[in-house]
Formats: structure tokens, sequence, C-alpha cells
């Protein structure tokens, strides 16, 4: 009976559908870091003093922000820190936009960009992605959009694009554009400040870079992103986050995956090199895929009966890979999760067993 | 130069300012809890499997929706766990309201209310108390507002509504009724489920509990909230969070927390012990106060000129307790967390000396 107070919004939509959680299955559906967190986390954590929890968190990550701003070359005064990168994204959504404006992404990219669109009760204009994944910066220039989402690489192509043209698209949009980096780190062959826009942030005083802790840091349980802007947008974005919105635990597990960054290389070094033995074995089956330059793979499988049948299969073993059965733009395709050496292997023996038994 | 595409109202505000965060300071400021978390908190991080950090947590806290279910008798149905009660009440703002409607709620109270309207571009009407603390039910319900948000014990006055007239308010809105326990353990000398809503829940569906972690479970640095409802409606909220909006290390804190109710009543007892104390040292000054049933108290100095005189004497000797200079209804009082015995020996001493000295 409360329900009848709530958004018509609201109540029409149906929730983001994270992927499937499920106990004892090897899970290359999220794009979850196959192998654990740094070491150091692990000390930051076991020396933590758990007393102090009785305390509220620092508000402003003040030591994150500076181990972050040391890392990616920027000030403390650049940096955002969030509950996850979804929460960098409702800061941003509330933040900016109101109805009538809207936003605007290439399409298909991250479904959570639909779901903030709602709950802000703004619309959302899909631009597709030109062939091959390529951008469409004049379309996407053309909706007039208050904010632009862009994620690159983008989930699920795991498609990068080239920074020369993010700055062009910068400067033909009038509003912000929020260039979602979560998975860099594993393009370019792994030099991911090298494809990132941070290096040039600065000369673009209307994008806002972020950046998530769940896939190449391995701490998707802890809840981390960060959010790069100007400082004087920094300084307004702080005044629409929640008070106390990373915990002290996250904070000190944070700072210290970033002040280990030989950890961070091998991760992404490992994940790059088990992408290599994945890409090889489904090639030959005949599966196309966009390059990769993100921790998984869009696979096209030729069909949709051969995806169904593919998906169904792999779950009745107890591999969990993403499918959007009722998504016309992508239901011949999987998503396709580097895993750890083993979880790829059975993955790809059991694709092969599963093609045979056609 | 990216402001000018923020949202007039984000750029006009001012954001919450928590109190005061200062090292080496003895804090009175903020109504944290005097001693650590349960010692079962411990455990639960010490035992922690750190490498399962890079999965995603659980999205919707399972076994801590388990454990609070049976700690305050309902069902998991009835609960959602948020990242702070701060979380959950940007999910009720979120979910509810959008202009023209708006939102009420007694005055002064909890000053996060009026930042979440601002925030979710609504109005908030504030209804004075009655003179002595008591609920203004007849122009609460008359504002005719979607949210009504009432905080029992009240933040900054302490003072607590009897159950009964939160059921006689709840019957009278044609809206939601928002009860904010976050202080209730304190309440009727520590029988917090005594004087929760909790137990007569199911009898009003327009109505949503909160409770918070950040007080006398003493983990306010690891940020967990917990919003109860009918389950019809819980299912709804769930669409509005984030969709990992709970970490996996504060999910595993607050359910050992929520199994180790014997510290909880430890902890509630020494509070209590300690503001007996507190209330006949400051007594002994003339000051008066609405009777506490919270972690602190508000006292009322007499003047602007002695609180402000207290204020400064106490800060300048590392003592921080919470003062409103620029708000005429509060600016002759100050709120006075009740702390260890040694930090309220500080501060009653401190007092003694500052009041000697005029």
């Amino acid at each position: 009976m409360g329900e009848k107070y709530l958004r018509p919004d609201v109540l029409a939509m149906s929730g983001y559908t994270p992927g499937e959680q499920v106990n004892q299955c090897i899970k290359l559906n999220t794009n979850e870091c196959a192998w654990g967190p740094s070491p150091a986390v692990r000390a930051a954590l076991a020396s933590y003093d758990v007393d102090s929890l009785r305390l509220y968190p620092d508000p402003v990550s003040r030591g994150l922000r500076e181990a972050a701003a040391a890392v990616y070359g920027v000030t403390p005064a650049h940096v955002l820190a969030g509950n996850g990168s979804d929460d960098c994204l409702t800061i941003i959504f509330r933040a900016f936009v109101a109805a009538p404006q809207k936003v605007a992404c290439p399409w298909p990219t991250y479904s959570l960009y639909d779901t903030l669109a709602t709950l802000q009760g703004v619309g959302i204009d899909h631009i597709d992605w030109l062939p091959g994944w390529q951008l469409p910066t004049a379309a996407l220039a053309a909706t007039g959009a208050r904010v632009t989402l862009l994620a690159t690489p983008n989930n699920p192509s795991a498609t990068l694009v080239p920074r020369d043209q993010l700055r062009e698209l910068a400067r033909a949009l009038d509003g912000i554009l929020v260039v979602d980096e979560a998975y860099i780190d594993f393009a370019h062959g792994g030099d991911g400040l090298g494809a990132s826009f941070l290096p040039v942030l600065d000369e673009h005083p209307n994008v806002i870079v972020l950046r998530t802790f769940s896939k190449s840091y391995s701490l998707a349980g802890a809840r981390l992103g960060l959010l790069f802007a100007a400082p004087a947008l920094i300084a307004q974005l702080e005044k629409v986050k929640d008070s106390y919105n990373v915990n002290a635990l996250t904070q000190a597990a944070g700072t210290a995956a970033l002040r280990d960054g030989a950890h961070l290389i091998e991760l992404v070094r490992k994940t790059i090199e088990q992408r290599e033995l994945v890409c090889a074995a489904l090639a030959e089956h005949g599966w196309t895929w966009p390059q990769s330059e993100a921790n998984f793979l869009l696979a096209e499988t030729g069909s949709v009966e051969v995806a169904t049948r593919v998906y169904d299969g792999l779950k009745a073993r107890g591999i969990l890979v993403r499918y959007w059965a009722k998504r016309p733009d992508l239901n011949t395709k999987l998503r396709i999760t580097i895993g750890a050496p083993e979880s790829n292997q059975a993955m790809l023996a059991a694709v092969k067993e599963i093609l045979a038994a056609s």
C-alpha cells in the first residue's frame, strides 16, 4: 500500500540486473579480476585498528586521494572518491541533470546509465556506434545532452576509443563528457595511463574521468571508485555526495592497493596473457569479436541458436558467462570474462564439447 | 568552466557540513560511541578471506538481513541494507519525491534532510516542534508532504516521541512516514526495541523505519544502515539503490555485530551510566536540557555569550562539542556527546573552569 506513493518512473522501471552471483560456479560473467588484490591490502586490513571503526571515516578520503594523485599524475584536489564508480555516476546524475535536460551515450554500452537516467527522471539518447564500434561524434554532439557518458574500453564490446577522438568529442559537446575508464588498465597492452584521458584532463574542463577498483585492482568487494575533474568542479560535486560515502576499511584497502603498482602490473600482465590464449582457442570455432582492450571479450557466435546453446550448456556445467537473450543487438553474442587459467581452460573445453555435440 | 552545467540548485547550495573531524581531540561533537565495536567484529574481519574481495559483494546483503531479522523480529524481506542510513535516506528521496511534491519534518532536526531535499529538487516544510519538543501532528499532516521525516530520539534535542503518537501521525498522513531511529537503543533506559516502531511496523504500510550502526553498534567507520518496511515496498526500493551499495567487509562486520547482542547491551549500559554522571555535573551550573533519550544532550547555557565562550574554551583545550552559532533557535545551546569516562571528566572540568573564569 505504501507503493502508491512511489514515483511513477520508479514503479514502472525494472531495476538494474547485476550479473548472476552463484556460489560454486566458475564466474566469467561480471568481469571481476581472476586473482586476488595486492598483499598490501591484506596487510593494511590486518593492521587496521578495529576500535577506530567507532569513529566516522574521513569524509573526503584524504589519504586515498593523495595516493591516487601520485599514481595518476594529478593533484588530490582533482579527485573525488566514491562507494564504487556506480556512486560516482549517481553523483554526476544528481549534480548535472534535471528534466527536461537529458543525457546521451553511444549504444550498446553499460546499461546502468539507463537505470540512473530513469531514477533521475531524465531521458537518455542512445546513439548507435558506427560500424566497427567507431565513435559517432557528430550524432552525440547533436543530441544537446547535458551529460554524455562514454565507457572506454566499452562494455560489452571491450573496444577502446582513441584519446584524440575523445578530445574532439569533448570540444564538440556543449555539456559534460564522462569518460568511464573502468577497464582501461587492460588497454594498449597494459599501458593504461597511455590510453587514458587523465594526462590531458586539465585541457578539458568539461570532462570527468571515472576509474574503478573493481577490475584491475581486484577490489570489487570493497566498493571503490574515483572521479577525476577540474578542482573547481570537484568542490561542487563534494556537496552532492553522501557525507561519509567511503567507509574507513575501503579507504585503507584502496590506499594500500594504489601504493603497490607492481601488483597491478602483474595482474594486468597475467590477464592479457590469458586473453591471448582464450582468443586463440575461441578463434578455432570461427567465432569473432572486436579487438579486446579489456578483461573480457564480446564473442560473435554467428546465431541466436548457437549463443543460446553455448550459454545454457556452460551454465549446466557450472560456468557463467553473460548473455542478453532479449536484446536483438546482442543476442548472437556472449560476453566472456578472462578468468584464471583453470577457469578459462574449463570454459574452453566446455565450449568445444557443446559445439561438437551439435 | 564545467560548473556552468551544474543544476542551479546544486550550485547555490552549501553542502551538508559534517561535525569537525580533528585528530588528537576529544570528540564530543558527532555522537559516535565512546567504546569500540564488538570483539566479534574484530574476529570477523581477521578471518575475512581478503582474496574474495576480487568478487562483487552480495548485492542484497542476505546474511546481514537474516541476522537483522532475527534481532528485530521481522523477516529478511522487511529489510534493506544501506551504505549508512544516509544512503537509506537518499534511496527514500529518490524513490518517492519529485517536484512539485515536497517533504516535511518537525524542526529543528537532522539537517541532512534539508540537503537531500535540495539535491532532489523538492521543497521541505519545517514544522516547529510544539513547546517541550512535543510532536506537531496536525501541522505535519496538513503539509500534504509526500514524505514526512521524523528522527526519534530527535537530533539535536535527544527527545523521544512515544510510539502511540507516531502511530497516530502515520494514520493521519497521506504519504510516507520515515521514523529515523538512529539513537533509539539509548532510549527507555536501554530498552530500544520497547521504544521502537518496529514491533508495530506491519500495521502501518506507509511507515519506513531507519536504523544505523554508527551509534549503539559503534561502527560509524564501516558505514551501515538498515531500512525496514513492508516487503512489497522493500522490493521497489531495491530497484533504487546502487546495485552493490554495501561492501563485503561491512556486511561481515555488521552481521557479526548483530549477533553479539551482549556487547550492544553493555555499550548502551555504559553510555547511559555516563549520561547520568554528565547530567548531574552540568546541572550544577544551572544548565538545563530536554530529557535525553540518546547518547548526547542539548544543553541550554542561557545565552549566546556563554555558549560561545564555552564552545571556544573547550575547543582551545582540544575538546570538540557541536555548536550552531548562526542558528537563532540553537545558538544558546551546545550539543554534547556522551563520551568515555575520561573524556567526560575532561569536558566537565573544562566547562567548570571556563565558567569560573567569567
